[in-house]
C-alpha cells in the first residue's frame, strides 16, 4: 500500500519473474515489482496500474516466484544470508524413513542438505537481542514500510517474530506482531481419507496467490515427510506444522505409545527440512485434563487430545512440558519459532473462556519466558469458538500473561449454527480480535467441521481472512492501511469500472458479477451501473451537486469581485473619500 | 429457540399448512408448528426434530404460509383484528395509473379494498400508549417468548416498533427493537435494467424462507405499482419501500420536477396497498448538502441524492422536512412506520462519521419526536461504510440523539476493497453494531456495488446476516439465544451428523459439503469425520478421557467406600472407641 518506486521484474534474474499463469489471470493490470532495500534485499510487491491519470498502487504480494517447476523448487534467495552467518554448519540428514517401501520418492532437486548450529542459537531473536539487523529484518521492514531498527527492537522484545528456519532458504520473510500488518494463515495438508501431494502443493500456491502470509501443513496420512518436502521447497511463505501429528503416525496412531524420543527425532527431522514454526501443545498439563470432562465439546484440538490421552494413560506430566528446555535448544539451532498450541481451546460457544482454556493460556506465558531465555521466537495460539462479548478477554489475558508475545488465533467463530459458512462466522470474530491486537489469524474455510477444503474453499477462506485482517489494520489505524480503500472508493465514484475490478481483493469475481447484469463492454465505462439504471444514479447526481456547489462558489467569488469592483468605482466616484461607509450598501 | 408445546399445522385451516416444496427441501426433519397465544393468535415456529432422545428445538420461522398460488395471495390472518378496531373504514382506491397502456394487469384476487382511519391514528404506538395490548403485540410476544405487557411498554416508549399497515392483513407481525431478537431485512426490486415481477415474488419467498424478517421492495422500473401489489399480497413479513423512487418515476426521473403533491399522493397510494414502512429522507436538509461536496464518494443514497438535487435546484428546504407533520398524519391513518432514511450516509470508509452524516442523524432525532407526537412508529436508518473502530460512535449517538428509537443499519461495511464479498465485509460490521444495540440489519449481497442480486445472492446475503444477527443476540446475552448453538454443538460432539445438518442455518449446504468428502451413508453415523480420519479423532479421544475421568471418579468413590468399610471394621475391632483418630491412617 506504499507508493514508492521499485525496480520491476525485468531488471532481475529471470528465475524471479512471475507474470505467467494464474497471477496474470487473477490480477489483471497488476505486475510484480521489487523494492530494493539495504543489505541487498529485494522485496516483491504487487503494483496495480490505474487509469485516468491516477497513480498506481502497491499492495502486499505473497505469491512467491511463479512459473517455477514444482519438481525443481523455488530459488534459494536466503542461502547466502544464512551461510555467511557464523555458527551454521552443514550436517547429514538424520531422517530415517520408517516405511520406505510404501513411500513416494522425492525428486532429487527437492532434497536439501540440512544446516544446523552447533554453537548456540541462530535465531532472529538472538541477533535482534545482540543489536544486529539481519537481511530478514531489512526485508520485512521494506515489505511493511517500517524502520529496520524498529523491526529489530520489536523482535528483540519478543513482541514480533520472523519465522525463518535456516533450512528454508526459499523463504520471503514475513513478520508477525501487532505493530505490523495483521497476517493470515491457511491450513492445507492431506489426511488418511483423501488428497494427494500434488493437490497440496497446488493448494499452497493457490493460498499464497490470494494472499496467505503463512501456510500450515497439517498432513496426517501417508507420505507425510515427502509431502512436507515438496511443500517447503516450493514455498516462499513460512511453513508451520504440528509435529505431534507425524510422531503419532510413527506409533501407528496410538497416543499412549508416544515417547519423548520419537517426538524429539520428529522435531529434528522437520527442522532439517525447513519448517519455520512448530505448534507445540506443551501447555496441556496433566492437572488441566479433568477440567475438560464436563465441557459440551470436550477437547477439539487434535494435538491437545493426543497429549491429554497420553498424560492420563501414563498418569505423568506431559513430555512436552517436562522436556521443554530441550525442545527450545533444538529449535534455537535451526531458528524454528514456537507456536504454543492451545490444545484446550473451546470447540463451542458453551466452552469459551473456561477454566481449562485459561489454565493453558497462563501456562503458555510461563513457557514463553523459557523459550525467550533460549532465544527462541514465540507466538501463542488462541481460540476457537468464542461469542463476541467474550473475545476481548482473550486478547487482554494473552497480552498480560504471555508478556506481549504475538497472538495467533483460529477465528474465533462467533456462533456454532452455520456449518458451511464458518469462514463468515469466524471472519466476524477474527476481524475483532485482530483489531484488539492479534497478530495472525488462522483461516477457517466453508468446509470447517464438514470436510477437507478443496481449492475453491481455500480461496473462500483466504479472501474472508484478508478482509478480516485488512478491516483490523484499518481499525487499528495502521499507517497507510486505508490507502487501498480510498483508491477503490475513488475509482467507484469516478465510474472507473476496470480500476474498481483491478483494485478488488478478487478482481475476477468482481468483474464476473458485474458482467452478469451488464455484460456489454460499453457498460464498463458507463456513468451508471445496473443497480439504478441510466436515469437514476445517485453518484451522477452527486457529481451534479459538486458542479453546482463549485459553480456557486465560483459565481459567489465573481459576485464578490464584481461587488468589490462596483465599490471600488463608487469609492472613486465619491471622490475616494476613505471614510465613506461602503459596508452597508 | 423455545421448547414449548404448540399445535401442529394439522390442527389448523389447510390454507395455513406449509410443508410442501422448498420448505421441506431446505429444512429436512423440520416442521412448521403453531404456538397458541392469548387473543386467539397462532404463531408459526419451525420445530427441528432430533435423534438420540434429544428434545426437538424450535427456531424462528419467517417463511409464511407456503404452497399458496401467488396469483391468489396469502390468507388474511389479520383482517378480523383490524376491522374490529374502531375508526377503521373502507375507502375507494385513490391510485390512478399514469400509464395504463404500458402497465401489466394485476390478477383480481390480488387487488385489495383499502382501509384507512378517518378519525386519528390507528397505530400500534397509539394503542400501546393507551395501554391496549393488541393481537399484533400478543403475536410478537409469543414469537419472541416475551411478556405481552413488556412488548406493549417497549412500543409505547418508542423503543420498539411493530410495522403493520392496516392494509396488510396477510402479515405475521414482527417486532423491531433492541430488547428483542436482532432482525434482518432483504432488499429486492426490479430496476430499469432487468428483472420481472415473477422473479421478485420468488425472491421475496426465497428471502423469507431463509429467514429474512422484513423485505424492502426497491423497484425503480416500469410497473412499480403492480410489482408492489403482487409482493404485498404474497408477503407474511413487513414490506418496506422508498416512496420517493416511485414519485421520481412519475416525473420521468427528473428530481427538480418533484412536488410535494406528487410525493403525498404516492404515499397514500402505497399506504393503501399495504406497505408497512416507508423510508423517508426528511433529514437531508438544504444546509447539509454542501457538506458532502468534498467527500470521496459524495452522496450514495439514491433518496438522499434526489432530495439534495431538489433542494439545490429550488434553493428551498426539502419538502419532506417542511411537510413532515402532514406525512405523519397520513402514516398514522394506515399505521405505516417511519424508517427515517440516512440520505447522507457514507459510501466509503473515507466519509464515515463526517459532519454531513451526523448532521442528518441529529435531525432524525428531531423528526422522531414529531412522529411520536402523531403516534407514528419510527426507526432510524444508519450506515453504510464504517471502519470497526468508528462503529460504536454511530450507535451511541443514535441512542442519544434519536431518543432510543430502533436503529436500522446497512451493514456497515468495514472495508471497501472486496467487491464481490461485501456480504462478508458488512456482516463483520453488522454483527458488531447489532451487539451494540442495532435492532435490524439490512443485508448486503455479494453483488453489492456490482449488479442486481439473483436468487443465489439473496440467499448468500440472508445467511450472512442471520449469522450476524444471531452472533449479536448471543453477545447481548439475549435470553435463550445460545440454545440453538448448544444443541448443534452437542450434536457435533455426539457424532449425530444428521442432527448437525438439520440444525444448521442451511442444512442443504452443510450436508452437501460433508458428502463431498465422505459420501457414504455410513459416514453420517460414523464416529469420525473426514478432517482426521478413523484412527485420529480428537473428539473420540475426548470421549475416552470422559470415560477415564468417569471411571476414576467411580473407582475413587469405591475406594472411599471400601476405606470407610475398613475403618468401620477397625473401629468395631478396636472396641468402637469413638476417639480413635482414623483420619491419619
Amino acid at each position: 500500500m506504499k507508493k514508492k518506486n521499485g525496480t520491476t521484474a525485468d531488471d532481475l534474474d529471470p528465475t524471479t519473474k512471475a507474470f505467467e499463469g494464474d497471477y496474470g489471470e487473477a490480477f489483471p493490470n497488476s505486475q510484480k515489482i521489487f523494492l530494493q532495500g539495504g543489505l541487498g534485499v529485494s522485496v516483491p510487491m504487487r503494483e496495480i496500474a490505474l487509469s485516468g491519470g491516477e497513480p498506481s498502487i502497491q499492495v502486499p504480494d505473497t505469491s512467491g516466484p511463479l512459473s517455477i517447476d514444482p519438481q525443481l523448487g523455488l530459488p534459494k534467495m536466503r542461502e547466502d544470508w544464512i551461510r555467511k552467518r557464523s555458527g551454521v554448519e552443514e550436517t547429514s540428514i538424520s531422517y530415517q524413513d520408517s516405511d520406505p517401501e510404501n513411500s513416494l520418492e522425492v525428486p532429487r532437486p527437492l532434497l536439501n542438505k540440512p544446516l544446523r548450529s552447533l554453537h548456540g542459537p541462530v535465531t532472529q531473536l538472538h541477533y535482534a537481542k545482540k543489536g544486529e539487523i539481519t537481511q530478514e529484518m531489512e526485508f520485512v521492514a521494506l515489505r511493511e514500510n517500517m524502520d529496520p531498527e524498529f523491526v529489530r527492537s520489536e523482535v528483540a522484545k519478543g513482541k514480533a517474530i520472523i519465522p525463518a528456519n535456516i533450512n528454508h532458504p526459499e523463504l520471503e520473510p514475513t513478520i508477525i506482531g501487532r505493530a505490523f500488518q495483521v497476517k493470515i494463515n491457511a491450513n492445507i495438508g492431506n489426511s488418511a481419507v483423501r488428497s494427494s501431494i500434488e493437490e497440496e502443493v497446488e493448494k499452497l500456491k493457490w493460498a499464497t496467490l490470494w494472499g496467505s502470509d503463512t501456510v500450515m501443513d497439517l498432513s496426517t496420512g501417508k507420505n507425510i515427510h515427502q509431502t512436507r518436502q515438496w511443500i517447503i521447497r516450493n514455498s516462499a511463505v513460512p511453513i508451520g506444522t504440528v509435529p505431534i501429528y507425524q510422531a503419532l503416525e510413527k506409533v501407528d496412531g496410538v497416543p499412549e505409545e508416544l515417547t519423548w524420543e520419537i517426538y524429539r527425532d520428529t522435531l529434528i527431522e522437520q527442522a532439517e527440512q525447513g519448517v519455520d514454526y512448530f505448534t507445540v501443545h506443551a501447555g496441556v498439563l496433566l492437572r488441566f485434563v479433568p477440567m475438560t470432562a464436563n465441557r459440551v465439546t470436550g477437547i477439539v484440538s487434535r494435538g491437545g487430545a493426543i497429549m491429554a490421552k497420553w498424560c492420563l494413560a501414563h498418569h505423568k506430566e506431559s513430555f512436552l512440558y517436562t522436556n521443554f528446555p530441550e525442545i527450545c535448544e533444538i529449535m534455537a539451532s535451526y531458528d524454528v519459532s514456537f507456536s504454543l498450541g492451545d490444545g484446550l481451546r473451546p470447540g463451542s460457544l458453551a466452552d469459551a473462556n473456561d477454566e481449562a482454556q485459561f489454565a493453558e493460556l497462563y501456562t503458555q506465558g510461563e513457557l514463553t519466558k523459557i523459550a525467550w531465555e533460549h532465544d527462541v521466537q514465540v507466538m501463542c495460539e488462541g481460540p476457537g469458538h468464542v461469542p463476541m462479548h467474550m473475545i476481548k478477554e482473550n486478547m487482554d489475558k494473552q497480552l498480560e500473561w504471555c508478556h506481549e508475545a504475538p497472538f495467533y488465533t483460529l477465528g474465533p467463530l462467533t456462533t456454532d449454527i452455520a456449518p458451511g459458512y464458518d469462514h463468515i462466522t469466524s471472519a466476524i470474530g477474527a476481524a475483532q480480535i485482530g483489531w484488539y491486537g492479534t497478530a495472525m489469524l488462522c483461516y477457517v474455510t466453508p468446509k470447517e467441521h464438514l470436510g477437507l477444503p478443496n481449492k475453491e474453499d481455500v480461496k473462500a477462506g483466504v479472501i474472508a481472512y484478508k478482509i478480516a485482517a485488512h478491516a483490523a489494520d484499518i481499525a487499528k489505524n495502521h499507517p497507510g492501511a486505508r490507502e487501498w480503500d480510498d483508491a477503490i472508493s475513488k475509482a467507484r465514484f469516478d465510474f472507473r469500472w476496470e480500476d474498481q475490478f483491478n483494485l478488488s481483493l478478487d478482481p475476477v469475481t468482481a468483474r464476473a458479477f458485474h458482467d452478469e447484469t451488464l455484460p456489454a463492454d460499453g457498460a464498463k465505462v458507463a456513468h451508471f451501473c445496473s443497480m439504478c439504471g441510466p436515469k437514476f444514479c445517485s453518484m451522477k447526481i452527486t457529481q451534479d451537486i459538486r458542479d453546482y456547489v463549485g459553480n456557486k462558489q465560483k459565481s459567489s467569488k465573481l459576485k464578490i469581485e464584481k461587488g468589490l469592483q462596483e465599490k471600488s468605482m463608487e469609492f472613486r466616484d465619491s471622490g475616494s473619500n476613505i471614510y465613506v461607509n461602503v459596508v452597508d450598501d
